[in-house]
């Protein structure tokens, strides 16, 4: 059993709260028990080590038994330490580290996509975490990411998207421009998702391979991506309504595009 | 210029971060351009001061201007006096005491409500904030929450509302199976939104007057509320995601019954 809050072990579990020690180790922490089953499930091979509390060993046998079975280091440890490392508030008992690993447009170019996303510029954690979790709902292909953006693999991101950042390829650090070039020459069209679109969502043709472009929170898609996209799409709300938010907006577009909420 | 951080004016308003001063003093605070805006738009004669730093006083100007024609009271402050009564990390500037107000149910009923929300005990405060600018923008004639809920005037709730807790009624309080029951005598039908559902989203007929029942965030609705509704109904989702969130799910239904992702 770990009880030593001060060991190296903590130090070093708990500094991959920062962006510039996960990229130095290549390695991120899921916490809790929904991230870190998905772990298992989905990245199994990727996952080196999971802490976990007594109270949560009972708790979490089934994750517990999962991990061993594919031969993950499984620690025990006592309160202290999981919150040692944790950088939550209250942690679950549970923490998994994970190396990290994004896959590369060409593979998922590859693999010919029928849906993905493109956030440019997205700062906000919660709303990228949101965002890949409601691509996974939806089924898309992939969610990409441009320089600039939120980094996937902070504790933040991670949380809000409750595992589904095992389950869809990522791709991170892209150029705009380069990457919206290349979703043309697939085929992909390109529908930027702005409150200010001309093109009404209802109006959109979901049923070819399409790209949903997002901008940033505070300033949205700078004018000149908005104009290399086939549409500017608007979700029609009240008038008395400024706008949607970013994750709101992307979680009724996807589902559109998924056939979630209407019959064709 | 109000400069003293530890007036007792400072600590009256920065008291109303607390729900026991909230209720006990019968007003709340809104932070930030959007929000205040919309107060003097929407609820002037409710807003007893506003509380602008010199630097918020020029960048804001004509919201400062509608909230003097109105007669509000307008207090210049100084950057530390107004981060003192903010209870954000970094506040923008401005900030209103509005005085708070619910309907009541019977209010919402008179006037033959087409679609409402009911959020049953529903906690976490950006999800309740988000469901309340959700049922703005997709035109929802109320939001009703039951007891045991988040407090829609904390300053969390108010954040993510954007300004729609101004813009339609919210009655707060209720016992489920009593508004459960006014609602169904009103011939309004009852939709349990619940990933358990056997009913999918696009199945559904919105055309006629609705309410979306949401559970809360973790344990959802209990059976027998389930069983009062006439659908439980599931967004159709990938089978590798679990579930949805709270707001997502409340997105996704209140646009599909705006009609503001698929032509009917």
């Amino acid at each position: 059993m770990l009880t030593n809050v001060r060991s190296d072990r903590v130090k070093s579990v708990r500094s991959l709260s920062r962006r510039s020690a996960r990229e130095r180790a290549g390695r991120f922490v899921v916490d809790g028990p929904q991230g870190v089953r998905e772990a298992i499930r989905y990245a199994a091979q990727r996952v080196d080590d999971l802490y976990v509390t007594s109270a949560a060993l009972e708790r979490h046998d089934a994750i517990v038994q999962a991990a061993l079975e594919v031969g993950i280091r499984v620690h025990e440890t006592d309160d202290a330490v999981l919150e040692a490392m944790s950088d939550t508030e209250s942690p679950q008992g549970l923490l998994a580290v994970v190396a990290t690993r994004t896959a590369t447009l060409d593979e998922v170019l590859a693999a010919d996509p029928r849906l993905v996303v493109l956030l440019s510029n997205v700062r906000d954690p919660g709303n990228a975490g949101t965002v890949i979790r409601g691509a996974d709902a939806f089924g898309a292909d992939a969610v990409l990411l441009t320089e600039g953006s939120v980094d996937v693999f902070s504790p933040k991101v991670v949380r809000s998207t409750a595992g589904s950042i095992f389950h869809l390829p990522v791709v991170t650090g892209l150029d705009v421009d380069a990457t919206l070039d290349a979703l043309a020459r697939h085929g992909i069209r390109l529908f930027a998702a702005d409150g200010a679109g001309d093109t009404l969502l209802p109006d959109v043709d979901v049923g070819l391979p399409h790209a949903w472009v997002m901008g940033n929170e505070a300033w949205g898609l700078p004018e000149p991506i908005r104009a290399r996209c086939d549409d500017v799409v608007r979700v029609p709300t009240h008038e008395r309504v400024e706008s949607l938010n970013l994750a709101m907006a992307a979680t009724i577009c996807l589902a559109t595009s998924a056939g979630a909420t209407r019959r064709p």
